[in-house]
């Protein structure tokens, strides 16, 4: 499978001009009696296909004081139904070679498999099924609540790096539930019960919480007969909640929080800022930030990569993150890590010369020219995983966008204009809304 | 009023060993058919008493989204019910020349009384009378919410030290409640419904849910009937929620928060530390934190003001101070205020020397000796105001304390010993459940 994706990939980037003109994946979508959306698309390369779940309900979903609930409950989904025993559906999906996965964050939980095209009703029937019919006995629950905990302990405790981001994240959000970690806060996952798994199920395990995304081998016609067979018949929750979360108050100072830990053996500064959200029909200025963070930190000719690994040389690593895809506030972010002999004191000043002088001198044009065309890349090496599209139309319609939206996005990116990203650039440097990060060993006391 | 209370002050100093030893106010308690406790204090010095009511709620008991939400509540209850116009309760107070408040804090929202004895049952009947007949009309609740939001321009918007106390303060607190301003964030303050305040209302205002504290020239007997009378009728809230907040993470990261107003005139670090409150039963902790408190910053020869003002002259005020009297984690704060020449880091520097310095050299017993004293005289002019003694009980019945835990303290505070400070303070002065805060000026740029 592999080599010939990749022979197709590189026909396509030959021809990138023409592609980008149609942006339209092989997309139908349309919605169930009870509002679940379906977004099928088609790829007949192969004889299988992906069933995608996604509910509209993630970490920042949850109340106050049962953090990481919702990445509880996505392990708890596989415990079993009236019908089926604890493991059995993906004891099914692994019986006929196919995949299936689970993800938690902070605005979705999402299931997945991907099986022969034969097994899309199987897999229809069984993700029905648990999407009303969950059983929980206290013992599964007790043992996972255990699986949980060990999974923040392999992610999170074994990492002073993990930690510190936690700590930083907690003070970039001022009131927002995306300052709490998706996996939850240590004291409160060994707290969380089968009841708080209870009530998020069934508060936002429902139809009309819920994408569905089919994407492979199928026609839309079959995909929608199945789902209003197995979907359709589900009843909505008529008392949905609104999806409306504790909003940022005015961020008026900046903060700094300074993680030691004697197993850090690369220290490194980082820094956060809060920033805008793609937001539905207004997704401009993301694409501007979008843009921004290739053209600081993407890659070898990026502007903080020049400025401080190759020119003055203070640093062995430098980046900038965006994440657009986000239903609240979102943050852009950068880091540098410092070359031997070099402090962080320095590198942070080095860091904010660099940015100072971005303001003050714009963008190149060719840096500029160059990014876009690497996003145009990027876009047509993701339409050829079938996967990725489906990943990508889930994802963002758990954030509030919609399909023209996504559709819309590509030509939005190319659009955004050297003057754009200054704009962008100028709103989002504002020490007020950010978060330093000193990540280091303690220094040694005699 | 005011001579003959200095007087007997006076003679109480001179008195204080003997007074010391019978701690017992003339307080008596007892609980309703419904679950309401009733705290009575008698106090025959003049024919005047204090209605209190407490309820145990607070901003801290909101949910997210609606921070404000106990306070604008708070106001609202001005609003009259079935029997009662809009402003009548006061107007009624008012015309007996009696005195009357409200105040809300993190747990707690209490409306208070001073009337001529006689009104006593008036003002029982009308306070319990608005605890279950709230009526709000949507005109009355948005002009309220003008007058909060009002409010909170002239207290916190205007003045650089208080925003900058709840930008450090939100910093303090990675995932409980007290993160959050007891007035609210500016945002969500401006969207408080109708709805909102009478969620609030049902969830809380019960009589199980509720102190009343009489105080002054009454007998426990006439309080008993005329509670039983009035708020005995008043139906218990099966439903009333468990008091449980999200509790801290693990604080692993020391945090800077860093504020700039041009309106600042005096630029000053602040520091807080996250420390145990007092709990039921073990109140050991937090007499230490309490004497702490009064070591390092409590007066002119306290350990700062030495150090930092009279003998290295770099600082103009110095403090300390420590709130135990919360539901949950609260904080150690200090503060230093530069004399002029001086820099903020030298000014935290300095202070960063006297607490590592204070560590090293222990208490001075002159010193602990000295504060004891003072905290004994304190008390006792206290114990002189019948209002700060009904205070006292109202406030630590709402934070969970019982009657015997306000009796007790005091002898907890004056059973502290050297050792028992020093323990409190290695336990407290970690930096990495701290937030220091900068307050200052822009610098002028050319």
């Amino acid at each position: 499978m592999l080599k010939p994706a990749l022979l197709l990939t590189a026909l396509l980037i030959a021809a990138i001009p023409a592609r980008a003109q149609s942006s339209n994946d092989a997309v139908t979508s349309f919605e169930l009696g009870n509002g679940m959306d379906v977004v099928v698309i088609e790829d007949h390369r192969a004889p299988a296909v992906t069933q995608m779940v996604w509910y509209k309900a993630g970490s920042a979903d949850e109340k106050s004081g049962v953090s990481g609930v919702a990445h509880f409950l996505e392990h708890l989904m596989f415990k079993g139904t009236k019908e089926t025993k604890p493991g059995e559906f993906s004891a099914i999906v692994a019986r006929h070679g196919g995949r299936e996965n689970a993800f938690t964050s902070y605005d979705h939980t999402a299931f997945f498999q991907r099986v022969p095209v034969d097994q899309l009703e199987t897999v229809m029937r069984l993700e029905a099924d648990r999407m009303t019919n969950l059983q929980l006995s206290e013992k599964d629950v007790l043992t996972e609540r255990d699986v949980i905990i060990e999974e923040r302990n392999m992610r999170v405790e074994n990492s002073p790096e993990s930690l510190f981001t936690e700590q930083a994240n907690a003070a970039q959000y001022l009131n927002h539930p995306y300052g709490r970690p998706v996996i939850g806060w240590q004291n409160e996952m060994s707290r969380l019960t089968r009841q708080d798994a209870l009530d998020f199920y069934r508060t936002y395990y429902a139809p009309n919480d819920a994408v569905l995304v089919v994407a492979g081998d199928v026609i839309p016609k079959d995909v929608r007969r199945l789902a209003d067979k197995y979907y359709g018949v589900l009843p909505a929750n008529p008392d949905l909640p609104k999806r409306v979360r504790p909003q940022e108050p005015r961020q008026m100072a900046e903060r700094r929080v300074i993680f030691e830990d004697p197993r850090v053996g690369q220290p490194y500064v980082s820094r956060s800022y809060l920033a805008p959200e793609r937001d539905s029909g207004a997704q401009k200025r993301a694409a501007a930030l979008t843009i921004l963070a290739d053209l600081l930190g993407g890659g070898q000719s990026s502007v903080l990569t020049g400025a401080l690994q190759f020119e003055r040389k203070i640093a062995v690593q430098t980046g900038a993150s965006y994440n657009g895809l986000m239903l609240d506030d979102t943050t852009f972010d950068v880091y540098v890590v410092p070359a031997p002999g070099v402090t962080l004191d320095q590198a942070e000043a080095a860091l904010d010369d660099v940015l100072a002088a971005f303001l003050q001198n714009g963008v190149d044009p060719a840096q500029l020219a160059r990014v876009k065309l690497q996003i145009k890349a990027d876009q047509i090496y993701a339409r050829d995983s079938v996967f990725r599209l489906a990943q990508r139309y889930g994802s963002a319609l758990t954030k509030g966008l919609t399909i023209e939206d996504v559709q819309a996005w590509p030509d939005i990116l190319q659009a955004v204009t050297a003057e754009d990203v200054m704009t962008a650039a100028r709103d989002l440097f504002d020490r007020k809304k950010s978060v330093t990060g000193i990540l280091k060993a303690p220094e040694v006391t005699q």
